[in-house]
This record gives C-alpha cells, structure tokens and sequence, in this order.
C-alpha cells in the first residue's frame, strides 16, 4: 500500500508538470472531448441518427483519428482525408463498374488484382520522401477507402448512396475538428515553429554569455565565480538545440497546410526556418566542442591568459549580443538591425586576439606550450562561431524580407 | 509535352533509386498487397461474408491501419489495437448498462458526459512520454472504440454480439498481418537498429582514416592528394550521423516489441544502442568542430608541422581503427578485443605529441604563433575525440555482455 501511494504521488506530480510546461495541452485534451461529445449526439439522437444511419459512426471515427494536437495537424489530415476518400472512392467505383462486365466468375478476381496492385504501388509511393513528408495520411485513406469500395459487393447505385451518406458524415466530422482547433486556444505549428527557432538562438545566446567569464573565472572576481555555481545550466541549453531537428521538420510540414494567423501570412517561408535551424545546430556543434575546455584551463593564471582575456570574452559577449538581436528579429518578425554591428565588434576583437598571438612573440610567452592550448582552441572555436553566426544572420536576413 | 516526359523520366528514376536503395521496400508493397487481397477475399465471398456480415470491413480496415514496415511496428500495432478495443469494449458496455438504470431522459446527458471524461483523460495521457513512445495508438484506438460503443445506441446483448463479431474480424485482420510481415521477408527493427549502430561508428571511423592524411597532405605525398579528390564523401559522411537520433528511437521503440530473432533475444538491451548513439553523435560533433581546419594549415609546411605530423596522423588512424574494430564488435556481437589496445596506441601518440609540444621548447618554434594555431587545435580536438571513443567502447562492453 505504501509503495502503491508511492506511486499515485509520482503520476500526480508528473500530471502537474506535464500540465504546467504547456498548458495547453490540458486545453487540447478539452477540446478533443468536446468535438467527440459533439458528433456522439448526432450520432445518438435519432432524428439525425435516421438520416445518416449506421454511416453516423464514421463521424466519431473521423473525430478521433483527425484531430491532431496543432491546426495544421489537423488540417492536414483533414484535407488528406477528404481528398482521399473522394478520389478512391470515384476509382472503387469505376472498377467495381469494370468488375461486373467481366461476369459472375471473372468479377472477384478482377477485383482482387485491381486491390493488389493500387494497394503494391501506393504502400510504395509512401517511401517517397516528398509525398512522405505531407500526403503520407492521404495515400492511407486511399488504400482503405478504394478496397473498401471496390470489395463491399453493393451494386453500383447503392454505392453511390452509401458514399454520399458517408462523405457527408466525414465532412461534419471534420468540420467539427477544424472549427473546433481554429476557434479554441489553437495551436498554430507555425507559431510554435517560430518560437522555437527565437529560443533555440536564444539559448545559444545564453551560453555564448557565460561562457567567456566562465572559462576566465579563475582570473579572479571571485563574485562571479560564487554566483555562476546557481545557474550553471545556463551551459546545458544548447543541447535541446542540438536534438530539435524532427521537432523542427514536423512543425515545418504541419505549418504549411495553415492560413494566415497572427502575423504569417499562408505559406509563410517556413522552410527558411529549417535553414536556420540546421545553422543553429551546427553552431551548438561548436558550442558542444568548447564545453570540453571550461575545466581545462591551468590552475595558476599565466602572464598569457591575462593579455588574452579581455579580447576572449569580448568575442564571447559580442557574438551573445549578436545572437540575441537576431532571436528579437525573429521573434518580432523585424530585420536584425544591431546584429552586424554586434558580429563586426566580434571580429574586431578575434582580430585583436590575433594580433596579440602576432605581438606576444613567443620569446615573451614564459609558459609551457601546453599550459596555453586551452586558451588557444577555446579563442581559435571562438572564431568558428563567429563565422557560423555571420551565416545564421544572412539566413535571418532572408527571412525578414 | 517536352516537359511531361522530362517529369515522367524524372519519377521513373527516383522510383527507381528508392527500390534500389531499400529492395525492401518493394517486398514491402507487395505484402501490403497480398495481405489486403487475402482479406479482401474473405470479405468477398458470401459464405465467410454471412457470417461476420458488416463486420468484415474492419479486417480491412485493420490490415490497411496496422501493417508497418518492420516486424516491430505491426506487432506493436496489432498488440495496441488488440487490448485497447478489448478494454474499451468492456468499459462501453458498463457505461452503456449504467446509462440505462437513468432512464430515457438521464441516458444520453450520462452518456455524453462519461464520453467527454474519457476522452479528455485519454487525450491527456497521450502527452505522457512513457505512453506516447509505446502505446500512443492503443490509447487512441481506446478512445475510438469507447465511444463507438457507448454511442451505438445498442441494448448491451446486441452489442455484445457486435463485439465478437468484430473482434474476430480484427483478430483475423490483425493474424494476416503478422504472419505476413513475419514469414515473408521480415524487416526486424531491432536488426535495423542494430546495423545503423554499426554504420554510423564505421562512418566516424573512415572520416578520421582520412582525416589525418588530409590535413597533413601539404606535407608531400602527392599521390594521396590526387587520389582524395575523388572519394572526399568520407568526409560527408559523419553528417547523418548527428542526424540519427529520431530513426534510432523509433527503431528502439519497435524493437522492443519483437520477438527473438537472429541472434537477438527477446528484450535484447535495445536501449543501450541509444546510449552508444549519444555517444557517436558526441564524437561526431567534435569531428564537425575538426572540419573547419581542414582547409585552414598554411600553405608552407613549417618544421613544426614536420614535428607533429608522426603523432597527429597515429592519433587520428588509431581512433579509426579502434572505432572500426568497434563496429566490428556490434556487429559481430562479439567482445570488441583490439579496440583497447588501439584507444591505448592513440592515447600514446597524443602523449607522443604532448612531450613534442613541452620538449620543442617555444624558442625553437620559429613560426608566427597564428601559422601552429589550426595544428594545436586539431590534435586538441583528436585528444578529445579519443576520450569520445574510450567512453563508446565502454558502452561498446556492456552491450556485448
């Protein structure tokens, strides 16, 4: 019993977390119950029960297997649906048509190899990545609604009824999803797509920002140094950034089927988005290969590591600077106007970095060689990031246009 | 028309290469196929059709929704689809039992209500990610048939008898699809899973065979120079390794379910191939972090350069072989036995080149600092990825234990 209520505390708590990282989600569990209460009284009372028969339950099924967690998930599915279930339905008419002129014996097995071979050929064009990508639901109806037509054995008037009665119980059914997704809390993918590309830059912006007095912490201000032990995860963000690519592509597909909303127009360039992210995971490369060094710096601070210091952070916090203006561009769909400058006063400083290697010839570095490959590869990866966020930038540039 | 037939050509030769990429892929239609005709059939021909009446689409319906591409997928399918209507069935019909002790008029409000409960409390549940990752489809086919039954309308002695009916038609359904997608060419997830590991630890393996004679190419040897050129995809191919993540979880997720297989057991530790992918990925992104030095090394090789050039190259081509014999080991399912000792030889040459770096002590350097900046980085970067590989072989171990 105690390990049972154990067990009953935890499900509760994770239940609250769950609900309280996006609430959301308690809104879309909502609405799902809703529409389906909605289409069960159509489906219940009879009057309208009378007028649709049995063909009412493909209302509820529709219902539940459409309504998806964003609007363009459930558009999506909707207008794949739709479309699918029309034009497999027109072809099971046709072979079930091309059936009967074949007599009594020839019809089941004209049929079955009519099955076979839409069935072969369209389970194979799901493999296509485009068609994959966005009518992978569509191709599924296809196959279900054509065998289902052309095997039900009806004469080809009763079809027709069937498929009217049918068709019209889907169209409410999805109707019903559509109104129900656009008009409570919705969940646009491209809004959710938009936040996310702004956060993930954002994150990198907020490693970029600690990291330089991080790495340079043993230099002294010994205030930081106590403060830094809090918010160390500031150093852990950038890795969500790193595994946010399925997330990415599946907002990316799902914000296409959507109109215009807030402040996107219908058919928003949302593959730019995907360019973005791929820049943004590579830079999290980089960020990934610098975080080896925060605890590889020597103990003892070096006539070296002071002279590099200020230039080191300097790049760090300018391409932080520059990396959150272009999150704000992104976020307020404006053009990164402080970005550039924030890129140049990086480079002035890789440059001043540069320059110092060039000056401090190396009769003046008293160190072992090893002491300074730390420093060395942390400014040289600097540099990299540097170049990389030049390229996020161009991309972002692109985007506000 | 000059356009048609540049399109047609087009898709023509993408069908082709998908064939050929995965002739799986085709065996896979066909089943798909050949599984949907035999149901058909048995919907067809009176006999069996008099006997599951109406029923018989839901085999249809079943076989068309459950048949995924690897063994795992459609047993993962089929055991959800199974138990959740099994469950939901019996929910319906209590709730349905409870609704007629309200009388004629609490009946439908009873109804509607337990609907809406059931399906917000299912829906919300979908967002957890224990239950997502395994039983996502079980929950959705709950909420389907909970409320199909609860809303049917039917006395519960009719429906009772709609439930075997139907329960038999998706049993038969779902046993097709099994048998098939076992019996006739099997696509074993856990297989697939398997292999990917393998390959993408051979990918970073011939990345770093290479990388080294690459780099330090400027240094003579013309012949190699010429040579690389062509076979430059070695360098690509670490790429789509950072990008496994989403096809080794989902091929986790499935393998789960399948049974022995090969010289797989059932409940082979399917998610220690996930803890050596995090790894790969790792080592693959200090190797997207070396890819920016390749083009980086002055254009006159320096002494020092000569100096380090021995241990550079040992340091990246012992990586290799040791992430060779790695992968290797899995695939083999044998104890990696050689990884060790070439962990052990690279980790001699980065000590090999540490003692260089204290011994050539920096007055002897007489290159500007800025020209030996990209060599220090790159073995930095190497000595990282070793300790990268120290930490998959010894995931590597445990795998194999």
């Amino acid at each position: 019993p105690r390990k049972f209520k154990a067990k009953v505390v935890e499900i509760v708590v994770k239940t609250k977390k769950i609900g309280q990282d996006d609430p959301r989600r308690v809104a879309h569990s909502a609405k799902v119950g809703l529409a389906l209460t909605l289409v069960s009284f159509l489906y219940y009372f009879r009057p309208l029960y009378d007028g649709f028969g049995q063909a009412g339950m493909w209302a509820i099924l529709t219902v539940v297997v459409v309504f998806e967690y964003t609007v363009g998930g459930t558009l999506s599915k909707c207008i794949n649906r739709g479309f699918a279930t029309l034009l497999a339905g027109a072809l099971g008419i046709a072979a079930e048509y091309l059936a009967t002129l074949c007599g009594e014996n020839g019809e089941p097995v004209l049929l079955g190899i009519l099955v076979f071979i839409l069935a072969t050929t369209s389970t194979f064009m799901r493999f296509f990545p485009n068609i994959k990508r966005r009518y992978d639901y569509g191709v599924l109806i296809f196959i279900l609604t054509f065998s289902l037509v052309a095997v039900s054995g009806y004469r080809v008037n009763q079809i027709i009824q069937l498929a009217h009665q049918r068709l019209s119980t889907i169209l409410i059914g999805a109707a019903t999803c559509i109104v129900i997704s656009i008009c409570i809390c919705p969940v646009w993918a491209g809004q959710d797509l938009h936040n996310l590309a702004a956060t993930n830059i954002e994150k990198l912006a907020s490693f970029l920002e600690g990291f330089g007095d991080e790495f340079f912490s043993f230099l002294g201000d010994e205030g930081s140094v106590v403060a830094s032990k809090d918010d160390k995860f500031f150093l852990q963000g950038y890795k969500s950034v790193l595994n946010a690519k399925a997330t990415e592509e599946s907002l990316a597909n799902f914000a296409w089927w959507e109109p215009a909303h807030g402040c996107f127009k219908f058919h928003h360039p949302w593959k730019q988005y995907l360019k973005t992210g791929v820049l943004a995971r590579e830079c999290a490369c980089h960020i990934e290969a610098l975080t080896s060094y925060i605890n590889s710096r020597p103990q003892v601070p070096s006539e070296f590591y002071r002279n590099i210091h200020q230039p080191c952070v300097k790049m760090s916090l300018e391409s932080s600077k520059a990396l959150k203006d272009l999150a704000g561009a992104i976020k307020n769909l404006t053009h990164p106007c402080e970005a550039e400058t924030h890129v140049k006063n990086s480079k002035a400083a890789a440059n001043e970095f540069k320059s110092i290697l060039e000056n401090s010839s190396l009769l003046a570095i008293q160190d072992d060689v090893q002491e300074i490959v730390p420093a060395l590869v942390v400014a040289s990866i600097l540099i990299n990031i540097i170049n990389c966020i030049e390229k996020i930038s161009d991309s972002i540039h692109e985007l506000s246009e």
